[in-house]
């Protein structure tokens, strides 16, 4: 596999991360994961926006040269991708002697970008997947996408324990999102989502998702979705890049939530889900018409 | 520079970490810092232990024949390392496909141990740091040391902007510790300091400094250090095992604190902060004896 790796194409076995390297040291980078359909990068742009964005919450420089849609261009090519796939892009502060604050503004940040095949699961979109509420242990600026995962890593696990494929953070009484998609609930006909804040990652997928209820006349109530209103939901989905709109078949809750409410099961996929679900399918579709 | 890594001992630059090392993609690791006075680590037990602690509040398995004081003594000697030096230790979940939860469980940690020369800087002792105060940003569960350091290194960078040495955590209206310090305060002849919860690292130094004070006599008040209480002190010290016992000279505070106080001057080192210094050379005295 060909990868990208600090202005060079090359053979994934021959990348050499430094042990100085400040994203193995510190956590200190940024990433993003675009979806390829058809060969093709999906929206693309919002997600170069929000590197960009993450880059500069971190005060981390971005190479000037710095083309995100030429080395997918490349990598797609090298590889022969040329049907679905996902590009995944880490960009650290670059190698330097251990030291907590930033090394000098001159050390080039360390900048890898991999392709690789990423067939859909339609059995998914059907039977949706379970998830796990727990405490959201996270930081304070989940709102900026870094690699500073642990507290996903620890609560994707303990879904995968309780039998669920996803785990999604709760704050106080308020559902946040998960640990790598985000979540919507529908009720009586209304689409409930939390507001965009420090805490939620301004998610690719939610504002296409938005933009669907928009032109189809689904009414969206964006002022927060609680773990009650979650709980208590006709439907409830998963949306990411990679997760696309995946219904939520079961909520579970770890025992230390167990006093905001009770497990649930729900149909998959219900009637709003597959409505929206269809308009996703039509944009994917128009990428590869 | 010989370095330990995975069982090996070899040139730092034949280190070759993989881009799908988890403690790169997630900072999926733990990490330690242990001194080393006149060629001996000082309190290895101590680290030790906490570093298995960190293992396991994170489900990471040490390898079973996984030998810290052996590995040191090996690159201390390997090294010449004969006076002043630190050990760097760093373990992640090592090496797997990029996915949230855990790899399979066989898959062997990443381990990498450093030794380097670390002179003391006397003057620092007498002169002392300014400090920064800045809000905690950090997750929940900052008892356990994870390489998760983003907010650490952000706040490291404001205070050296701030021409200060360290940035100190506050929450609400407590102060929890330092980007990589613990902190005390001294007022009319007691020592403050916050209790070791899940928002601060049970500091190996903390707990040389509570068991001098116990000998010398020095009441202390382990119930919380309010920033009100830290910027009304007559003395203040940071703590930690580079850092020593190093006097704070001065507080800043960033604008989105100053309703909790003003910033402040002490003078450097108080006698109080004199005598734990004293006490804590004599214990590395010990060392070189």
């Amino acid at each position: 596999m060909i990868v990208y790796y600090n202005g060079q194409y090359l053979d994934k076995d021959e990348v050499r991360i430094s042990p100085d390297d400040r994203g193995w040291l510190f956590a200190d980078g940024i990433y993003e994961v675009v979806r390829v359909y058809c060969g093709k990068p999906f929206r693309m742009l919002e997600h170069v926006d929000r590197l960009r964005h993450s880059a500069s919450e971190i005060q981390l420089r971005l190479p000037d040269d710095f083309d995100l849609r030429e080395i997918s261009r490349e990598l797609l090519q090298r590889n022969n991708v040329t049907r679905d796939a996902v590009i995944y892009i880490q960009i650290t502060r670059g190698v330097a002697p251990r030291t907590h604050h930033f090394p000098p503004p001159d050390t080039p940040p360390t900048v890898y970008v991999l392709v690789r095949d990423f067939p859909a699961n339609p059995q998914q979109f059907e039977e949706g997947f379970g998830v796990l509420l727990v405490p959201d242990t996270r930081w304070a600026r989940c709102d900026v996408k870094t690699i500073n995962l642990l507290p996903n890593t620890l609560a994707s696990e303990a879904a995968r324990q309780a039998n669920a494929q996803e785990a999604i953070f709760v704050r106080g009484k308020a559902v946040a999102e998960g640990t790598h998609t985000s979540v919507i609930a529908i009720r009586d006909g209304v689409v409930i989502t939390s507001p965009v804040d420090e805490n939620i990652l301004p998610s690719v997928t939610r504002s296409i998702l938005l933009q669907l209820c928009q032109e189809r006349g689904i009414p969206v109530h964006a002022e927060g979705l609680t773990v009650q209103s979650f709980l208590h939901a006709d439907e409830a989905v998963l949306l990411g890049t990679t997760t696309e709109l995946t219904p939520i078949n079961r909520i579970k809750l770890v025992p230390e939530l167990r006093h905001l409410g009770d497990a649930t099961r729900f149909r998959t996929p219900g009637p709003i889900t597959a409505q929206l679900q269809e308009g996703y399918r039509d944009l994917i579709q128009r990428e590869c018409d």
